[in-house]
């Protein structure tokens, strides 16, 4: 059962299931069916597909991500970075708007969910650890200021092209003649509202004496407030044929059964997309899902959101949907109204159903303009200066990465901002450990503990070198160690010993172990001992599956100052005093 | 003065130049020589042009080399490696005889030269540490044996075609039924005086009482004797008209003065395999070098030397050759017979220009057969198998790199299998930083130094857990270190502190740091304190520059020492008998 439980995470909560649990549940199925039916409707229009399409991906994949899922708030659906990753991976392929254009949407959530199962199967969620924070959060920042400027021509009323920023903003440029006034009151006005809902409606709600429940759940359907103004608008006013663009007939009814394509070709061409949508979608997913688990103490369990995702995907596929994951807004909303188990997604996914069978003729007087106002407030909160400025702050090589994947992304597109960022941060890593902090180290006065000279106060001997690698030894360094290391102990005529500290050295490869081969070769030739201390066991155990200690002569000590106190360093005159350690050793970190 | 001699290193050696270097050096030049003229033909000939190519190559570049590079007694030149290389890049182009395959090569030794001088001036030497010894070891073993293989034709006097082993054997296979058997007979001939002369001459002359110098030079010149008796038996014969392949007519002369061609598209296809050939030859030249110079105790400098091998390569695109680089078993014969300055190349230089001038209507009647045993003889030396022996004891990953080189270089190509190896030991480097080893650590008695509580006789006790985790903190581990800490702390709950021993974190970029925050979040609201012990002054100043101490309320400690002994943990309390780590803590090493 506990076995079982770990595939099927329902028949963890499922049997315990009490009555107050269903009303939580419902009531967050509520707000959240509320909230996702225009979203729904916008992030399909966002990836260029009809926007039944979006209701489509919000039913099944919400009851699949139930059953599989780890998560018990995470509300999966289309969201805006993989709606814009999606329309950017299916245009080169076919006309938007074209049958092709959906079959390819619906191919690509196919394979995006086979890429997730795979990478369950073989247990590669590890791979998501490589898109580094200030990457995704960069990714993200600059997917939201894309999505908004993409949708700035519905507010105008104008038909403009583009996918990269300034294709976008040129788009504008030219087309900012044909500007439909009647579209851009209704955006504009709408965008306001909706800004002003998300910002304060609440609280003025609560001021006006209503419950934190009821405040909150009107203060959520601002969004669709707008979109029944808007109709009303339409329909009184005869707008449509005044040039306000509508969505127009939606067809009702249940989603259909879809197949995705299975020409190779069309899946060879979109494949390098769906793993990149995969990675981000699990990643962004995933993020959402723990910092809400954490909060009541809950557990995702990485491997197992695969499949919950994986099957989301699929399960969207098989119902004319597009690529999907959890959300971040309508995750916490969700958590906030108090979803207890997985069963609130079942039932939000009822919900959508309901929409999708009952209201879409409502939808047809729906101005576009509204849904791109719906989408820029959305997204523009996506846009996280401050992450920007923190990272700035802390480390330029993060900021350097997270700055290219911002660029790449506005001006190249999402996919070559996300692949630039992580081949970056990774370079960026080799870099720093291909040239590792190395520090002359000397005892603290009144312990048996070593530090950096040029730090700390320590006690140094002039017969003894102490020095610290502070990296893990291995072919990218290997060279810049042998370099380092006889070129500090050239500078040291008086030398008799030399001690390699390698508190900070986890591995040692075959490269540097022929570097260290060569140094101890070098120095014993010169007459000077050349020993290592605190040599972790692993490492040790490496060097002796080696034939390195055949030829080594030095010894090598537990600890640093086991190593002094035999070679009569400092250690072993406690007598001397404590100096600066600039007047006592040349300068030796960088 | 002193800064010029670092751009001309000639400056250094040339005023203090006497007349015992003198003699050295020319002698050292006569057996270069003697060496060189038969390698040069016959790598020309791998590299699938015209053998007089070769001689071109072995003149300027070696002038150029003189004044530029900074090792003494390198002798550059066509290598092995490097004319498989450019035959693989070059065959696509053009066929091979054809006057544009000749174009082609010189057009690949301008870029090279121009590659070699770019990462001069970008000071970008240090890219070539990413090629680790196992992968160039691997590599130089797999070229040796495909060059070995595509020679065999030759000694079997068939046609075949193929550039990778399986097409080399198959093609072999398949013409087997024209073997030609003067040929053979030559062929077979040659090769075993070559191995014989190679292995044993030497020993031989020395016993029969020649002076070691002389005996050295007759055992070199073991090729030219190959050469001129095999010459011989052609012209005597007449097997020429037996169906002997022989080199044909080489035209006498200067080399020429050639221009590269400036064909954009030609330079677009070519500087791929011109990089690769850059730092491949690069690195097995520095290699060389730094050996050789380490036994006098003289200095190589990595930078100077893509200046001295960029000239030699432009010098030899200019003059009508291809792409050289500094070799290793002429190198090792130039040290050995005494060369002291790089004069020793520029005589080596007028030798073969003697050579290319007076004796290539002598070369006429040579056999391509003994050429094809020059190079095996020469490469089959490279395959180096007790390396592949040592790596694969040493390191299952490092192994791994080396293998994948090899079987692609096999079975693919000497491109794939160079960027397969770095590629792989790269990904291999960040997989083994992505999920480092944990150690628990405690105090190992009568000292302040904390070790692995499995490995060693340690005092711990159940208030206190000590972590040392052996790896920089960033993106690829962050997650992992946040499970892993948080696991150990649910296995105890008696716990009331929990310190962080960073002795080997040499980085926390910003993921870690958000990890690290929420690790210091999540023990605090369960009430157990969460401290820094061992933090190095780099990092330091990393968590000082962020708002890492606004939130932090645990404290940072010098040493696990003085944590411990502040936190009351089992320092604290030396009357504790000292136990078998295993019967007090939980097994946390992997």
């Amino acid at each position: 059962m506990r076995r079982l439980a770990s595939v099927l995470p329902i028949l963890d909560w499922a049997p315990r299931y009490t009555r107050g649990d269903a009303v939580n549940d419902l009531f967050a199925a509520v707000i959240v069916t509320i909230m996702l039916v225009p979203q729904s409707l916008a992030y399909a229009m966002l990836a260029g597909l009809p926007p039944v399409v979006g209701l489509y991906a919000s039913i099944l994949p919400l009851v699949a991500y139930a059953i599989f899922g780890t998560s018990r708030t995470l509300a999966v659906g289309p969201v805006a970075v993989v709606s814009l990753m999606t329309a950017a991976a299916v245009a080169p392929i076919a006309a938007t708007g074209s049958a092709a254009y959906v079959s390819a949407a619906v191919t690509l959530a196919f394979l995006s969910g086979l890429v997730l199962l795979a990478m369950a199967v073989l247990r590669l969620g590890f791979l998501a650890n490589f898109l580094s924070h200030p990457v995704i959060s960069g990714f993200i920042s600059a997917s939201g200021i894309l999505i908004a400027a993409s949708q700035l021509k519905h507010i105008l009323g104008i038909r403009a092209e583009g996918d990269t920023l300034p294709h976008i903003l040129a788009g504008l440029a030219h087309g900012i003649g044909g500007v439909n006034p009647p579209t851009l009151v209704i955006g504009i006005a709408a965008t306001g509202f909706l800004f002003w809902a998300r910002r304060s409606l609440k609280a003025l709600l609560r001021r006006a004496g209503l419950g934190p429940r009821l405040a909150d759940l009107l203060a959520k359907a601002g969004p669709l407030a707008a979109i029944i103004l808007s109709i009303l608008a339409v329909v009184l006013l005869g707008l449509d044929r005044a040039g306000v663009r509508i969505v127009g007939e939606i067809p009702a009814g249940l989603p259909p059964f879809a197949l995705p394509s299975f020409d190779p070709a069309l899946w060879m061409e979109l494949l390098p997309a769906a793993v990149l949508i995969s990675l981000v979608g699990f990643v962004e997913s995933v993020s959402v899902a723990q910092t809400l688990a954490a909060k009541r103490r809950q557990r995702i369990v990485a491997n197992q959101e695969l499949v919950g995702l994986g099957t989301a995907n699929i399960a969207s596929a098989i119902s004319g949907g597009y690529p999907v994951t959890g959300g971040f807004a309508r995750s916490v909303v969700n958590f906030d109204a108090g979803a207890a188990t997985p069963l609130a997604g079942a039932a939000t996914a009822l919900g959508i159903l309901g929409a999708t069978l009952f209201l879409t003729p409502l939808f047809r007087y729906l101005p576009q303009a509204v849904l791109a106002a719906t989408i820029i407030v959305a997204v523009l909160s996506l846009v996280d200066v401050a992450a920007i400025r923190r990272t700035f702050a802390y480390s330029k090589a993060d900021f350097a990465a997270m700055a290219a994947t911002i660029a790449l992304v506005l001006l190249v597109g999402v996919e070559a901002g996300i692949v630039a960022g992580v081949a970056l941060s990774l370079l960026l890593f080799l870099w720093r450990t291909s040239t590792p902090h190395v520090a002359i180290v000397g005892q603290v006065p009144g312990s048996e503990h070593f530090r950096n000279v040029e730090r700390h106060s320590v006690l140094t001997s002039p017969d003894l070198l102490s020095i610290r690698v502070d990296e893990s030894l291995y072919f990218a360094n290997a060279r810049f160690l042998e370099d380092r290391i006889l070129a500090e102990i050239a500078a040291r005529p008086a030398l008799k010993h030399v001690v390699l500290m390698c508190s900070a050295v986890n591995m040692i490869d075959a490269s540097a172990l022929e570097s260290l081969e060569a140094i101890a070769e070098r120095l014993h030739s010169a007459g000077i001992g050349f020993h290592l201390s605190e040599v972790k066991g692993p490492v040790m155990d490496g060097l002796r599956r080696s034939d390195f200690f055949a030829h080594f002569k030095g010894r090598v000590f537990l600890s640093q100052y086991e190593a002094a106190a035999a070679l009569g360093g400092a250690a072993g005159k406690p007598e001397r005093p404590a100096r600066k350690a600039q007047e006592i050793e040349v300068a030796s970190s960088n």
